[in-house]
């Protein structure tokens, strides 16, 4: 594995791969790695030659400081894990690499895809920030596929749309969410949940469950789902922020569970937020 | 010369050159070809191997409908001129190819760049849909150089901004303006100069020429440059929308001439919207 922190080296390293028709993945983390990234990193050495891991927390998509200056860095453990699931490029750009004086570009993913959940709770900054640093990172590396996570399932909606909208020549795949064995999500954050919070942290998938539940049990109104989901989260003394029943390509409201349907949840767990969402297939 | 009016059937067309490292070059135009277009194209085909004119009337560019309603098309003489000029692949898409359904992705490149002149006049909407459109043709097509008049100043900063910012791997080629034998820069909207508008117009290569002089003459303030310029448009009849005097680079309006600078000016003549700009070299 290599490891490259400009754009000019790693447009270098990559060229003999390119010119000879060797496919490219990219997967784009903010570090701190674990079991899902590896997941996504497995998935791009099964699929492509080249398995660039881009390693970069990204300033402009943090809504809070103290998120930003909380969340966990550790290069040298994340570049032993990446190597061992398959990762041939290391691209650990600086912020002043990615962001150099001047920089006043803004990519704006407009309208209900961002508008909702996490844009109505983060603040339209969030997606513009994740928007803007994803259409670079997918210029810089130029990778065939691009992996990304379902746990962001509307994270992964907007980059979808960007990548069809401004015809970036990449495919995005987007993989399951891997969880712990007690059903928590796997997240970079997780290290921060300590003592009992690690255990309410459990109310997202119990949430989650009780929904799918119910839709299983032959519920099809998505207010009683919703109200399902919300109870279950009770026992573990955690208010969620949104708890949404929506359409997973367009984000809107459900009324009734006529189709395929994600349930989607955010909730802080002591200092922790989280969130987590299942895709229920639709029961028709 | 092949025309193909689809992205798929442009990447499909040059897939071998890529692959072959055969050098490709692109021409972003709204059609209605002049000898400025023209001569970018010969830049192009000096330049590179494989020459892509796009010609692509933007709409989200037009801050009035009725300009864009009498922005002059013909399809078939610009493929004549293109291909004489030594264009290979004439790009053509459809609105509804740039613009399907459900598009809503805005690129936007803030700040002084995009708040002043043009954008001051024009609306915030201008650059942003020049922006977003020059972000999916480097992205369609892919180029190593694309190729943009000096006429239209501004927008070469804005794009050679964005590229930088987003990290388009593409090289920006500034070619210099071309002119008619009495000094009107070319236009495609010159069409629509009828009469004594025609010789109105020359009203803006009076104004720079004037500046031009006054700084040939040993002036040093800006102000003083300016007003000479805008006395020159007095025997025209012609008012400017605006005059500046600004750092070719950053477009900060100048008080002293101490450094290349940027003399730049719109105005309407009957009913048609001219802008014009000279680049007048350090007098130090």
């Amino acid at each position: 594995m290599r490891t490259v922190r400009t754009v000019a080296e790693l447009r270098a390293l990559l060229l003999p791969d390119r010119r000879a028709g060797r496919r490219i993945g990219l997967v784009p983390t903010m570090g701190a790695l674990h079991d899902g990234h590896l997941s996504l990193l497995r998935r791009a050495a099964a699929e492509t030659e080249v398995v660039v891991l881009s390693l970069f927390v990204n300033p402009t998509q943090f809504d809070e400081a103290s998120d930003l200056a909380a969340y966990p860095r550790d290069e040298a453990a994340d570049a032993a894990l990446a190597e061992h699931a398959g990762c041939t490029v290391l691209f650990a750009p600086s912020v002043h690499e990615v962001y150099p004086d001047g920089f006043c570009t803004i990519v704006t993913v407009d309208g209900p895809l961002t508008g909702t959940l996490e844009g109505a709770h983060r603040g339209a900054e969030h997606f513009q920030g994740v928007a803007t640093v994803v259409t670079k990172l997918l210029n810089m590396v130029g990778p065939d596929v691009a992996f990304f996570g379902q746990k962001d399932a509307q994270q992964a909606l907007v980059i979808r749309r960007l990548v069809r909208d401004l015809d970036i020549p990449a495919r995005i795949e987007v993989c399951p969410t891997v969880r712990e064995a007690d059903g928590l999500a796997r997240s970079s954050r997780n290290v921060r949940l300590h003592g009992e919070d690690r255990d309410r942290a459990l109310a997202l998938r119990a949430a989650l469950r009780a929904a799918e539940d119910a839709v299983a049990g032959g519920e099809r109104d998505a207010a009683a789902v919703r109200d399902a989901a919300r109870a279950a989260m009770t026992p573990f003394s955690v208010d969620p922020e949104y708890l949404a029943v929506v359409d997973p390509d367009t984000l809107v409201p459900r009324t009734a569970i006529d189709g395929d349907t994600l349930v989607a949840v955010a909730a802080r767990v002591g200092e922790v937020r989280l969130i987590d969402n299942t895709l229920i297939p639709s029961p028709r």
